[in-house]
């Protein structure tokens, strides 16, 4: 079973970052942490990998009330959408599936919490999607 | 069933956060992201929150091998650490269980990793407990 849901993009590996970024942005999400992995792995470790970057995603109301339910939750915290190259010339944008990423809470309290992140990441995953597949539509 | 390993400690909570990441630097963690969410919650929410910071580590070899079984496992990185104050004045520095986050990408290959992430864990919480002189828990 699949733990993240995704879309497959095609474009300039930048722009399609900060297309979901800013679709993140118009979901309600904040971008509060930025890892560039590809530098980081060259950085720390002298090796080669693909462009790929973890930006995560947080609501600040949605944190909250899950914070109040479960005070442990930060290790979950924020959730992640990862943006990478394919080998074959493609960009998938992905996004961890809340309802499996909050089940490690094992918490019914919190089932609200990942239907709502899970349907605002299926809605910024098909706007990047419609963004950077139909540019000549635009 | 429990998804963390955890110390409680007494002090100064800036001086924890500082403990808690230098002992995540002597067992080979860098400290990617770092997220205050108290000052969030009121920046963004106008909420008075307790101090609470996510912090997320990464080993850079280990999240190689890693993303190199599976590629999506940037969902779920970096593994997180988080500190915060309880209601009777204690510090709680909480790490997220690998085993249980890693259990997730549902991998077996990525249980070695899961337990050398483990290990070092626990390594770091009882170096911040030795560290600050915390009292044994009853």
């Amino acid at each position: 079973m699949g733990y993240t849901i995704q879309k497959t993009v095609f474009g300039d590996f930048d722009q399609v970052v900060e297309t979901t970024i800013d679709a993140l942005k118009d979901d309600g999400f904040g971008v509060l942490c930025d890892i560039n992995v590809q530098t980081t792995l060259k950085e720390k470790l002298g090796e080669e990998f693909r462009q790929y970057r973890i930006l995560g995603a947080c609501n600040p109301a949605l944190a909250h009330e899950g914070l109040n339910e479960d005070i442990e939750l930060g290790t979950l915290l924020p959730c992640n959408v990862i943006v990478y190259e394919t080998n074959d010339g493609g960009i998938v944008v992905s996004a961890v599936d809340p309802h499996r990423l909050l089940d490690v809470a094992d918490n019914d309290a919190l089932d609200s919490i990942a239907n709502e992140v899970h349907d605002r990441f299926e809605h910024v995953l098909a706007s990047v999607a419609d963004e950077l597949d139909s540019p000549s539509e635009a």
